[in-house]
């Protein structure tokens, strides 16, 4: 039966209030969907403005047993953040800073800011929290932390598991817990703060965090864009620069297909080449590296001439995913991760992939991690164009497998790859670690309410 | 009943040989103590070569209800290296480098590896590996997994858990499996590497491990060694370096009774001083700095005039504790947290606490993490001295968890503090924490062999 009856909405509405309980359709409608179309229509939308609303909600669902997700923007890309007749706890009125510790370094914040308005709470005093997902303009604290987001710092400062010191979480159960200790080292208890990163919303809701923050570098770099005439140059630049101990602040890369949609849809006008590299280097490292692009053949090497158009590469690579989606009515976002020295030899299975199916998959990527989005483009109402894409997508997974890669590497897994999540791990000596998790899982979550049915419970 | 029994030993002898079964009293006298003087006799010590002969142990542990712990040096400082009556599996004969990757930054070893030993094998390469115990000349890569260490450089690198990529385990199941991947990303799956890293041997035996690796820096700085007469002008240092956005690659601390104990007993000639700070600042903050120590009423700043004098700088800090220990027949080792602007008033009670019982805590610590190591001295013949020992030590971890601080930062809890893990989580909101814990224990140890009776267990 849909819908979560009258009497549960009323007793929502008394938690919340009226203006934050939303059931109608037309009401609910944004939340059907993530943003890769992920479709699923929940039964209700609440929308709490405190951690005892959250408990209240979590203790309701516990007890009518209706299954029940945290989401703040929806921008996961797995389907992770929606949920079928159930509940969803929209967190983004929980969006202050509590506090920012500038002797300690952390910041203490509600889930539902943003990364963007988070990053401008912190300029004035000189710092930054580094994990940047392309969209950081919308995506909530609590939603990076639960997917264990990623994006184009990373190359050098990590994803959101390297930047969690504490949380508080309401647990399936509706106590609320803190796991972890403000403090620069801690090592009293098992680290739960890690389980919680990554978790995607399958243990427990996300009401407070903790996040290292570190001082804005004032380190000279020179942003160079690089374009090469095939992918195996590309490849051999990016294992030189990395045995060359060059760590960038950015390290990144682009197809022809992406550069091509960008100067289309997004009026930019970049060179159309195979491959296309954007790199950060440090100015004393600037000659190793120009020496580097040479002796791999470079086509073309552009150094940003001022800061205007270094942020014009950068939006480039950060707008790559808006400028694709217009081409196509439907796209699966692959997020592999291969050895770094391998990326070459994986864009080209990538492009034959392309071609014995005779269809689009735009690739770009962050070269300096070895993660990759080859983007799968179909048509959404045509079966037949569905199915080539997802024997594509399979093709892609199960070659990053076979090479020691992962299916995912902040993306997720979510409804999109609990296949391929247990096919790797069983492939790589990970069967116990499977059945660990799903007990894990169940410790945690003996209601079974929390976005069941998805991610390592489906695995 | 004492020891394994003769079917056991044989089945022992049967796996790895008899030269690598150790039973009698005499052979097994180095194994029965850890650094800091916790004792317990094991039945029988164990050095497999390989993962197999691992699992195969293990399973004979679980087959036969004995208690089982991996170790490493023994350098632990809190009982989690010692088993009463139990098998311990020495893994100091499994220490090969199998693989430094200098592409995709890591290096794969197996555990029995000092961690002086492995910065000796990246050394050429141009890399290191950052964190770094005083016991880092023995201590190895799988003790330092499993207490989750830290060390000197931590105050920039951050301690093993941001540096653990992938881990082979043999679960107490006798069933090896691997954690994670050695890749930049991987979202693929729950965090089960980092419940592993600081679990103290808990949870399995590590037999493997992916570690990070980065370029040795070259970044210029210069060594200060800064003298204060009371520690309220040093705290104030520490404080207003870290709010003035300084990141130094060492910022320890010492007190008189260290100094004196260096100076008397390892023949070092330092000033007597009330509070002693040691920071590395990078050139280009150096001015900065020194304004700071100066208006903080700095009695005496010397910058290292070379490499060599700044090594001795370091070493002063290494050896503290070894200096220390000489001290008296018995120490507790404290290894508190605090955060870092309250470090001063956090000193003030250790001093406090000290008079008031008429004995000698020597102090020294991380002054950039806010990790404090309060040394307990007392007579270990004396009854009555180590009773006021330990009603110091209670107080001082007390006071830290009324703080917001944690009663450990890099040595973990053993036999040493499990009341006080419990005390701290329940303090702190973390009491359903504690519950997940040890379920959590209960999921991967259903055999209860693995280390039983500390730790999460204990508390």
């Amino acid at each position: 039966m849909r819908g979560l009856g009258e009497e549960n909405v009323s007793r929502l509405i008394g938690i919340v209030g009226r203006e934050n309980v939303l059931t109608q359709t037309k009401a609910i409608e944004d939340y059907a969907h993530d943003m890769a179309d992920y479709e699923s229509v929940p039964a209700a939308v609440v929308r709490p403005l405190t951690e005892g609303q959250v408990a209240e909600v979590v203790r309701l669902a516990a007890m009518t047993g209706f299954p029940l997700i945290a989401r703040g923007a929806g921008s996961s890309l797995t389907g992770a953040a929606v949920i079928e007749n159930g509940i969803i706890i929209d967190t983004r009125r929980m969006d202050r800073v509590l506090k920012v510790d500038t002797v300690n370094w952390y910041v203490h914040v509600q889930p539902g800011i943003s990364l963007e308005d988070l990053n401008k709470e912190l300029k004035p005093h000189g710092f930054f929290f580094p994990p940047d997902p392309a969209s950081s303009y919308i995506c909530t604290v609590g939603g990076a932390i639960s997917e264990g987001s990623g994006g184009l710092r990373c190359v050098r400062y990590g994803t959101m598991k390297d930047w969690v010191l504490a949380l508080r979480v309401v647990l399936p159960n509706g106590k609320a817990v803190k796991f972890g200790e403000a403090l620069a080292k801690n090592r009293a208890g098992y680290d739960l703060v890690h389980l919680m990163v990554g978790s995607e919303g399958t243990l427990g809701v996300v009401t407070e965090a903790w996040l290292k923050i570190i001082p804005i570098p004032d380190v000279k770099t020179k942003r160079f864009m690089v374009t090469f005439g095939d992918w195996e140059s590309a490849g051999e630049v990016i294992s030189r620069l990395r045995s060359s101990r060059i760590l960038p602040n950015l390290f990144e890369f682009l197809d022809k297909d992406n550069i091509h949609a960008l100067n289309e849809k997004l009026e930019m006008s970049f060179d159309e080449a195979e491959a296309t590299l954007l790199v950060d280097v440090e100015e004393t490292q600037v000659p190793v590296a120009e020496e580097i692009f040479q002796e791999c053949g470079a086509v073309k090497i552009i150094v940003a001439r001022d800061e205007e158009q270094a942020e014009a590469f950068y939006q480039a690579r950060a707008m790559a995913y808006v400028a694709i989606k217009t081409l196509a009515t439907g796209i699966q976002v692959e997020d592999i991760v291969v050895p770094i020295d391998r990326l070459g030899e994986f864009l080209r299975f990538v492009k034959g992939v392309a071609a014995k199916y005779g269809i689009k998959i735009p690739v770009n990527g962050h070269a300096g991690d070895g993660n990759v989005h080859p983007t799968i483009l179909y048509e959404r109402e045509d079966q037949k164009s569905r199915e080539t894409a997802n024997a594509a997508f399979e093709e892609i997974c199960r070659q990053a497998i076979s090479m020691g890669g992962s299916v995912t590497g902040e993306h997720g897994v979510g409804m999109q790859k609990p296949k391929f999540l247990k096919e790797q791990l069983i492939a790589h000596d990970g069967e116990e670690a499977l059945r660990l998790m799903k007990e894990i899982k169940a410790v945690f979550d003996r209601e079974r309410i929390m976005n069941p049915g998805k991610y390592v419970e489906a695995a």
